[in-house]
């Protein structure tokens, strides 16, 4: 990271941008005869707006008529908080949930003055069961009907711009130096969470260093770069998605990592196998079956094939070399404002891969009481070859620490 | 925190407990004719079962048939991590999503041998749009028709039992903890993240020593005591849900605070308002008037009144003190497996209070220019006094920091 006093610090996606996601989500085929859409999950309203909010029983909801002009509608609570962020025409705020009049009933008189007379759009006729939420539909307030433009929304946002891909290649520039200080850091005999905390706190010292109150996460329950292990320890690495447990150290550990970094809202995703000693040629075998996958799926993820290609390939490999009892999940996902999001690289996904898709790429290899071996990249999609957002060190020499 | 290794430390919620949440969901009226449940949403599974998980475009569905009979139905990749920690009769893995076979027609053929008929109940006909995920209605795959049964289930998690109290209170003093260094570490020029870092590291050190290996959050996205400002420092407070700014502490600031842990699934909250040197008139007359809220919006929480009837005395004293102005939002809520949830201290809130219920009691106060107001207690409804699961000074002399 010393060349980072002399990078261009990242910026939130520009309000022009964001008026040109809404132009495109209007003029699709999808949104033909709706009157007025509204979006309520929180990724979605980022997406088309530029707020970014912690979602809660309190409905916040996005209303796009169909010339363009754009609502947002939250509890008065955070009124200046919108006011200052989101890229819309108006704020209205209603006083709270459930309130004397419900928050329905008041945003279905907005929609009305919006235009809406016959056919409403966006992701949900109503408000979802966030927390507690209870309420009624806005098509039974209105007698409109109701049109679903969330898978349209969801495959426009799979092909990221420039800004965007921008942004990931920032998280993943953070996300490596809290990797750096994870590896550097941890030790036989020290416990997965103060190595995760400190790990943590180093790279998030030097983000603030260099992009002071500039920098927002624009994330919910995270701020700043992190790497962890969330478990995958030693012979508890077989569980894939395992959840801390605040293991300690052991020499011989084979380790699974993971670390990332909200970036205005944009994640990136980088994960290594490591060995804690000099590997086994148990160890050695299995991180070279797992690199071998990770080599051929990166180097599949060209446009103009199918997402299944790239599993094909994987588990073809798999079953070439007999590893299919250590077999536990497809290739990987696309990411962006989500950490996961579709198309999928699985054998079931026949999305056709285009340039400025990105993909975590990420076969795994799972040996119970040996452990788990998966590198994770941020992969971009272009014309040509594929291109890492990730930077960091993918053999087992350089992911080898030392003990004692 | 003294006390801290002599305190019998907080276990899971039993299996038993567990299976008498399924036989008390069973005979609900709600349930009468249904063959088969399935549930959804991460914390009900939870709540069914025991099971925690991260939840993402692959599903995961708890099946209840109505004679009992328990089936939780995961991908491969969590097989081992589901047998190991779910308290049901089978687990049941698929081998990925979206697979060569979708998850739901695999999940309908189980649903059929558990006894599905005519009828399905539960959260939802189909898995929900998690991170992307696509796929068809269970209702369409079988031909059964749905009853919806959330609104049963999130009534019946309205009351906790001393077991769950007990986790709350846990995850209270925990907080408190985190809360403590949080305090102690705010000084003039530090950053906000730096010094919340610092706090919820320490803290996890402490609780790290007193549980080791035994601790396990059961949630997603944190782990460990934590204790931070989200933005509501000086005049930025002024926005009660502020996301994180990197602010540094200056003399004068008003801060507001929040602090938490994950207990075995459970959160409590914990939330003060602090003066950063020695308070202006202006800073004690609106702490004293938030304190005087709390205290009679704490008195007020008793078994037999109406959660509206607290936020009307909040709202009534707001009123005849001419605050109306500084009011953003409403008294509360409920508090348990997820950080908010239903009912809601509101006065469009008619829930009857009931022994057993937990709220966050924590109105607040904005000043624009000067920064928010507002501490957060969790307060258990008894058959008497209500009372204080979080234990922390609440008055303006301990909560004035030192300058310099």
């Amino acid at each position: 990271m010393s060349e980072q006093g002399s990078t261009t610090l990242a910026r939130p996606i520009e309000a022009e941008e964001i008026r040109a996601r809404r132009e495109r989500l209007l003029a699709h085929p999808d949104a033909a005869g709706v009157d007025v859409m509204v979006w309520w999950a929180n990724h979605r309203v980022m997406y088309l707006s530029g707020f970014a909010f912690v979602p809660t029983e309190r409905p916040i909801g996005l209303a796009i008529a169909a010339g363009g002009e754009t609502v947002l509608f939250v509890p008065r609570l955070e009124l200046e908080h919108a006011e200052t962020y989101a890229h819309v025409d108006r704020v209205v705020a209603y006083p709270e949930y459930p309130g004397r009049r419900h928050p329905m009933e008041l945003l279905a008189d907005e929609l009305r003055a919006l235009g809406l007379r016959a056919r409403l759009g966006g992701d949900g006729e109503g408000y979802p069961k966030v927390m507690g939420y209870r309420g009624p539909k806005l098509t039974d307030l209105t007698g409109a009907t109701f049109a679903p433009l969330d898978d349209a929304l969801e495959t426009m946002m799979q092909v990221k711009s420039p800004a965007e891909v921008a942004l990931v290649r920032e998280s993943a520039r953070w996300a490596g130096l809290a990797h750096r200080y994870l590896q550097d850091l941890t030790r036989v005999g020290r416990s997965e969470t103060e190595v995760e905390d400190e790990a943590a706190s180093r790279a998030n010292q030097k983000l603030l260093a260099a992009y002071g109150g500039a920098y927002r996460p624009m994330s919910w329950g995270r701020s700043g770069p992190h790497a962890g292990y969330r478990g995958q320890i030693g012979a508890h690495g077989a569980l894939p998605h395992s959840l801390t447990t605040n293991a300690v150290f052991q020499a011989g550990d084979t380790l699974v990592t993971g670390a990332s970094c909200p970036m205005f809202g944009y994640w990136s995703e980088l994960e290594r196998t490591m060995v804690l000693g000099e590997p086994s040629d148990e160890q050695r075998r299995w991180f070279a079956h797992m690199l071998a996958l990770q080599d051929l799926a990166i180097d599949a993820c060209r446009p103009g094939r199918t997402c299944a290609s790239v599993d094909e390939a994987v588990q073809a490999y798999v079953d070439a070399h007999g590893l299919r009892d250590a077999w536990r999940h497809h290739v990987g996902h696309d990411i962006g404002l989500r950490y996961h999001e579709g198309p999928f690289l699985d054998v079931g996904d026949d999305t056709v891969m285009q340039p400025g898709m990105l993909f975590t790429v990420e076969p795994g290899l799972y040996v119970p009481g040996l452990g788990g071996f998966r590198h994770s990249d941020t992969i971009l999609v272009t014309d040509g070859e594929p291109e890492f957002l990730t930077d960091y060190p993918r053999d087992l020499e350089r992911l080898t620490l030392p003990v004692g």
